[in-house]
């Protein structure tokens, strides 16, 4: 029985050798951005539903860099079990990346696996939003253009050509810690393993540093995603089973008690069935569906509703969908094949027609993350072994599902030129123009504020959203982790009061309010004034994401990559230009912050420190831990309860230092309109005891009124 | 860039389609034994690296059974990703197997894959010792033949043909838990998932019965092992850096003290390099290894080696294998071409040479469990993308390298013609016939359990060792459970005393013995000596599991597969024909037994218990919870402290009921002379209140001197 397959071995060696690092093909595709194609490439990956188109322009205005290596130094080679590349890597680089890492940061000596999944398990990659990319400190960044599930080797392999036997001089040992020490060394590269791939792309974007590299990316994926203004305000999701007059009281809440909402989230009940979804509305429980969503309308709230893709034999859509569908159910409902164009659109056309065109203003889109991966059972998603209609296999489907998913739901609204901001439970690569937050049900404080410097390398938005918790402090800790991130949620959907009123789920559900509620409450209601304080300046850093690929949310190796401290930082991040933020989680009632090069001034005492040293600090519960950067202007708004077609911003610009200045990106917050040129920017400068404003651009209606000045010295 | 592949995908499909649930073809390959081929078979699997023979007499006379579905009606479809097979599956049936599992039992509705590895992670499947085999109580075993990594999902999964939109008449619900109770239905077939493969091989095991199955499948795999009858003894590993003097002073504490104990295992520093290993003996910690080896044995202890296969360049065997090696490196050492014969023989060469032929008795062969796979890390072995000289790939080379390491250690001692009991971390399929032991790090004691049952689906031998302990009565628990089992092992590769004078590990190795120390030594004998006064039945059951298959230490399902207070009970196995075992752990003074039908008594009260019902026993620290059958009769020998070969047991037999019987299985023990017919099996009869003893074989030196009959009513 063996020997008759010894031919077929043979063969396979030899094709082993001929393809056997032979360097691909290598075209430029974009300024700065080179592509490496090597064998057959797959039909299905992340690029080939790249949603929009590189942003040229912007692209071309980034400086010139040369790679750390010569690109022809990338190896591939291609074998019967799959794919390999291998990507020079120094000894001294630090490597970041693969998408909304949890576990992780600095990636360098770690083996990855970025793969669809919200189980960390060991860190072993998995997240809500892998990427199968990296960026180095030395200025450049890689793309595996695959769907695949990919390890990633970062210099934590030897090879055996590599070493030829040399030895290190250890000798038994001393003690049973020694006896155990390895003798490994470890290699110059980066080594990536796809197996089932019959060839690859490799995506290569040039630098001259880790930020312009991260800029290249974003701009290639079409820039970064500007949400709807009202987005960076407050979404509160309501508790699962709520009914319309429970919905209807809890936004009364909010406004009777001028604590800022924008955005109410509807989860399960609003549907007939929920697991697999329906997408009908619930009359039992929402009787008038529209009349209350334009209710809420009028006083201000969007709705944003709860779903995932997997449709119901209940659903409208189940019949429309029957043929186009995986050939494995989950929940007994179908898996649409998104990437078959015509079944993307009948799922948008229902939603459009059902939901967005009645005033829905988003979804969360849930359960899109493949549970089942990490987990012993399997009732939670649908096998790798899915075979769809549009050829695409379960694996590769898994990796883009959420990706897809969201696509189809974003294209409805991009095509009414209706800007919304979408909950997603997961993504992948090119993604960046999407507004879609991720958010996780892991729950740790720490990992959540880690997420956020990690999404800044993986063009993504995260939401560390919040929900109970077992102190007030935690959740004070966590309240201001959310006020400092991409999106402040509250998710309370197994609660039935607001949780600053009673952090304990059972006694929240019994209506047993804390003892403290209402001085807890007016802590609250003062962090999430900040929050609308700090909108004008999100959104330009925001805009900034969009036409220069800058992430709003970034590790602070990604502005200072010459700085060694800052290489394992992964608990500082900085917000736009100008904001060092520095968050404390429930353990903590100080912190030590590390400040780079510069001087820097505590938001809070407005203490100035000098950079390039570690201070500790002990803000409050109701402050946030931030530092501002001498030489930038501060713009904060007076807080309004939420963001209207008509909101005007009173702007008092806060001075750090002699000389600075700062920008604000003006339009209509709510449509497309400024990709055609519909947006204004403020020059905000502070010079000789002078603040100046300039506002150039083509958008009619201002947004914002620069009231006062405030100087920090 | 998309379009120019739609041909290629369209080829795919139709691919697929051709391939889609083609049966393969089916012969019959040994009794009750059925093999279904479909597409190209892999080069490298379990079976075709199966070092035994089938023993064909044995599975001729298991009596005939009938597959509970039709053969034809096992789906093989084989396209561009791999191969997906699908066996039929009843609503009843309860599924078993997929390997030493650590974390579930009965394995019907999950998700399993049956990995290499030393970390549960979930439960996902993965185990030192996977196998792609399961066995139904309705009687048969499925055999996947791939070294691939494989997914089963046991029933847990719904095909959209299978539907046809059915749906239940769930409504919204009004809890927050019924909204998200989900609507799945589950499918009537186990699926296997096995990407990369482009055909399989599948055996079918026919029962009549699960444990029927079992015996084909051991019997097919040549047997299972009868390790050297000294393996049955106590093995005690001493700490990893005791020299020559430290070994010596140890072995003289047991025969001082009266403890029991036949195998000493020596830990990394008798070699000069061990992280990667040199094979060379360190002569500054063991100047004269043959007289240390030579004055061992003669104060009757057995020397047992610890090592792992990664070659250090500071090896003699480094040259030697440079060239038959993998292209990684593990610790700077070569990664042996364990599937190159060639390869195994420099290995095996150097071994018998240096070691056996000197008088080691064993090796504990470590670390071939790619712990890589569940870390986020990635230097404790070789990536899956390595390649090797004989054309296995990185990814089937971790599935079978335990089982070659393991194969080529042993076949020293097979044609040395002496037999021998190892340790091993890691194994595979069709291993039955391998004298080796696996265990694990993870330590919890309830897996170890649960591991002992999980070994009967397995044809695997598993030693659930004792190191330190939290309490005496954590302590005392595992050594119940240690003794109790295949293997009985205390590893103190940490410990500089034994762990019964002092638990604590870091005042056990300042020499600060416990106050009681006497008193748990005393204990522990106690213990020990009843291991050694069931070596002869526990010999007789491994004769069994030899020329029957019968697994020793079994499932109570194994043996009552219709009774169903059996299918989840993964705390109680059967040992041998009459030995029900209950183990306690540190969380009980006592725990509920079930009795299956018959009549049972309890070892320590000698109470007689009434089958089909729950009991609940309290046996003390020093007892052991056993139940014995009615019927049976225990042939308890008088404790030896080490088995010698001129050891005569002399023994006592305990009658339980009124008339009862018992076999025991007499040979050498030390040779492989019993497959040439040199050995006996004793007959005892308890009949009309007289004892019956009939010896018949071609044994010529008799073991067993039957001394008394002692009837328990």
């Amino acid at each position: 029985m063996v020997k008759r397959f010894i031919f077929n071995s043979s063969l396979f060696i030899i094709l082993q050798l001929f393809f056997l690092f032979a360097t691909g093909q290598t075209i430029q595709v974009a300024p700065g951005v080179q592509k490496i194609t090597s064998g057959t490439i797959d039909q299905f990956t992340p690029y080939s539903f790249c949603g929009a188109l590189p942003l040229t322009g912007a692209l071309t205005q980034l400086p010139a860099a040369k790679l750390p290596f010569s690109i022809g130094e990338i190896k591939i080679s291609v074998n019967g079990r799959g794919t390999v590349v291998q990507i020079p890597l120094d000894d001294t680089e630090q490597l970041y990346g693969f998408g909304m890492q949890i576990g992780s940061f600095n990636q360098r000596g770690l083996k990855k696996r970025p793969i669809v999944n919200d189980n960390p398990l060991n860190d072993l990659g998995y997240t809500h939003g892998p990427t199968t990319f990296y960026v180095s400190n030395k200025g450049y960044g890689v793309l595996i253009n695959t769907a695949r599930y990919t390890t990633f080797y970062c210099g934590n392999t030897a090879k055996l050509d590599q070493s030829a036997g040399e030895t290190k001089a250890t000798n038994g040992g001393n003690s049973v810690e020694e006896l155990y020490k390895n003798d490994g060394k470890i290699s110059g590269s980066v080594t990536v393993d796809i197996p089932g791939a019959k060839g690859i792309e490799v995506f290569v974007f040039e630098g001259p540093d880790i930020k312009t590299a991260m800029q290249r990316y974003n701009l290639f994926s079409g820039g970064g995603a500007l949400p709807a203004i009202w987005g960076l305000g407050v979404k509160y999701r309501v508790k699962a089973d709520f009914n319309q007059y429970q919905v209807d009281k809890m936004a009364a809440y909010f406004r009777d008690n001028h604590i800022p909402c924008d955005v109410l989230g509807l989860e399960p009940r609003w549907q007939t069935a929920s697991y697999s979804c329906s997408y009908v509305w619930n009359k039992s429980f929402f009787p008038s569906p529209e009349l209350f969503v334009d209710s809420m309308k009028n006083k201000g709230f969007h709705i944003n509703l709860w779903e995932h893709a997997f449709v119901s034999p209940k659903s409208p859509l189940y019949q429309p969908l029957r043929n186009k569908a995986g050939n494995y159910l989950v929940w007994n409902g179908l898996v649409p094949d998104f990437a078959d164009t015509a079944a993307a659109n009948i799922f948008a056309d229902y939603h459009r027609q059902t939901f967005v065109k009645k005033g829905i203003s988003g979804f969360k889109m849930d359960e899109c993350d493949n549970s089942n991966l990490a987990m012993g059972n399997a009732t939670w998603s649908f096998p790798e072994l899915s075979q769809f209609p549009s050829g695409i296999d379960g694996e590769q489907m898994h990796q883009l599902f959420g990706l897809l998913y969201q696509k189809t739901i974003y294209g409805i609204y991009k095509k009414l030129n209706q800007r919304t901001y979408l909950d997603v439970r997961a993504s992948n690569a090119f993604a960046s123009s999407y507004p879609a937050a991720l958010y996780s049900d892991t729950y740790l404080h720490e990992e959540y504020i880690r997420m956020i410097l990690n999404s800044g390398f993986a063009g993504m938005i995260w939401s560390p959203e919040v929900r109970e918790s077992n102190t007030i402090k935690d959740f004070m800790r966590r309240s201001q982790t959310a006020v400092l991130s991409a999106q402040t949620l509250y998710n309370s959907w197994y609660l039935q009061n607001p949780p600053w009123l009673q952090i304990n789920i059972e006694k929240n559900n019994k209506g047993e309010l804390m003892g403290d509620a209402k001085q807890v409450e007016a802590d609250i209601r003062k962090l999430l004034n900040f929050r609308m304080s700090l909108i004008p300046y999100l959104y330009n850093a925001f805009a900034d994401y969009h036409f220069k690929g800058i992430p709003p949310f970034r590790a602070l190796v990604m502005d200072y990559p010459q700085d060694k401290n800052t290489f394992n930082l992964s608990d500082e991040y900085m917000i736009g230009e100008s904001i060092l933020a520095a968050p404390l989680t429930e353990k903590m009632d100080e912190r030590k912050v590390y400040l780079p090069e510069g001087n820097w001034y505590d938001y809070n005492t407005r203490q100035k420190y000098e950079g390039g040293k570690y201070y500790t600090i002990r803000p409050d519960l109701n402050q946030l831990p931030i530092f501002i950067k001498e030489g930038t202007i501060l713009p904060l708004a007076k807080p309004v309860e939420y963001v209207s077609p008509d909101t005007k911003f009173e702007i008092t610009c806060f001075v750090y230092g002699q000389a600075a200045k700062a920008a604000l990106f003006e339009d209509d917050g709510i449509t497309f309109n400024y990709e055609n040129g519909a947006y204004n920017y403020l020059s905000l400068a502070w010079n000789k005891n002078k603040g100046i404003v300039k506002r150039t651009g083509n958008f009619k209606n201002s947004r914002y009124v620069i009231k006062n000045w405030e100087v920090i010295k």
